[in-house]
């Protein structure tokens, strides 16, 4: 393996995971995109936690509070680093004279999961909020994992027109039916309906379900895959390291780079029914 | 053109725009995905705003509370419909018991623009902060619109290590030059970090400039233009309905779909420099 970059080597991390191909499976090892909570603190006061790669937090600060109007340009930044007292992933902004706009003044919305300060943070928040996970499902069949995507291809409607739209298919984990796919703009939206559709129709908690995403799969889907006591997350795209950290915490299979007939098993591989390559 | 079923027809639009290749440019309808402001509120009370595709608005709202912990099933939900005034783009959740969590308690946080509850309020709301859209910048040549993508794609490392990182590149509109190229596993967060870049260099506003992005053009990709006084925004993907709305209305070119030596312009096509097709 090459070594890495120092910029680079921030925003990677290796896992130990499992690639499944023509009904074996092989331990391997992979690289993921590096996720965790950035707390931005303005003045003293914190404004606003988001999930995002290590590195260059001053510069999500600043442009996060510029792309708000909150700031109006360099002059509003007197200074940018990492927080006084050196607080683990919190940025810090001081602005001279204050903010263009109160945030507190305004309608403040509970939009993600306010998780803390740290990965670990945000597990326990999950874990706290979350049922406990349920007696292990039966595993899931490799072809029906293989299946997923294109099963939630064929019905949605809005993304053949548009080239626009991430969708969200609930599946029964023994048979592989399709129960239910939603499509939004926003990837979040769309496996919210999904669900939504679910707990609306009486089938909760999802423990006999899984679900598989059009996209990548970031910690805020295994978040809603565990409040709502989901078996298993299957991504046609990559997942996060706290995406990983938290499906394997909470038992969750994950699986991810469904394409091609194979994919990759990056949490709860016991529960996918395979055996084991050479 | 067939007809469209309904449910596909709430989710999709009709535009013109304009289709470029080979240097010459043509008129043509195209279809979007819908994106519209929801404002989630439960007993009364509003607590959350997405940016999604209209309908299934009470399942997004029940899968939302779901996968925050505020609701633990069915039997927290009362009843899920449009809001009892009709105000437009507005859901509510009547739960019977309360909510199993207080969101006001917790650390709420600002992290996206909340812009009130339709299209027109959204554009309002950006035109009151940002700044008034700049003396128009020279046209953009489509050569340099056409590379874009590629040239940032050379700067992703992170992304040939994972398959899982966003990324956000600010070029010269003048000359194609390449500034700064961000990775994220969040898509704001890359636009945020690249323009946060920018700006802690002293380089502000940005008129001079444009963005490509590596997915598709959301309204809160315009908006965080728009403030940064972007030229043009450049995406990879498709653009939705309010992303077009608001790159018209402040005069920011758009383009989408970006690939394989032509794009569509979705906005402001005049600042694309192109003979007209036949």
């Amino acid at each position: 393996m090459q070594p890495m970059p120092a910029a680079v080597e921030r925003h990677v991390a290796h896992e130990w995971i499992e690639r499944v191909r023509g009904g074996r499976r092989e331990r391997m090892r992979d690289e993921l995109a590096v996720e965790e909570p950035l707390e931005i603190r303005v003045d003293g006061t914190a404004i606003a936690v988001t999930m995002r790669t290590p590195g260059e937090d001053e510069e999500l600060a600043v442009g996060f509070l510029a792309g708000e109007g909150l700031i109006a340009g360099p002059g509003d930044v007197a200074s940018a680093g990492p927080a006084a007292d050196l607080a683990a992933n919190v940025v810090e902004v001081h602005t001279g004279g204050g903010l263009r706009r109160d945030p507190a003044r305004e309608r403040s919305f509970h939009l993600t999961s306010s998780c803390g300060v740290c990965g670990k943070a945000a597990l326990e928040h999950v874990r706290i909020a979350a049922p406990p996970p349920a007696a292990p499902a039966p595993p899931l069949d490799p072809a029906i994992v293989t299946a997923a995507p294109g099963s939630i291809r064929g019905e949605q409607d809005a993304f053949d027109h548009t080239g626009g739209m991430h969708a969200t298919g609930l599946f029964t984990a023994s048979t592989g039916e399709l129960r239910v796919v939603r499509e939004d703009v926003g990837r979040h939206n769309a496996m919210d309906k999904a669900i939504g559709a679910e707990l609306l129709a009486g089938n909760w908690p999802l423990t006999d379900a899984f679900a598989c995403v059009s996209g990548r799969a970031s910690f805020e889907l295994v978040q809603k895959a565990a409040l709502a006591g989901l078996a298993g997350l299957v991504a046609v795209g990559a997942p996060s390291t706290l995406a990983v950290s938290l499906a394997r915490d909470r038992g969750i299979v994950l699986c991810g780079f469904v394409r091609g007939g194979g994919f990759n098993v990056y949490a709860s591989a016991e529960g996918v029914s395979c055996a084991q390559g050479e």
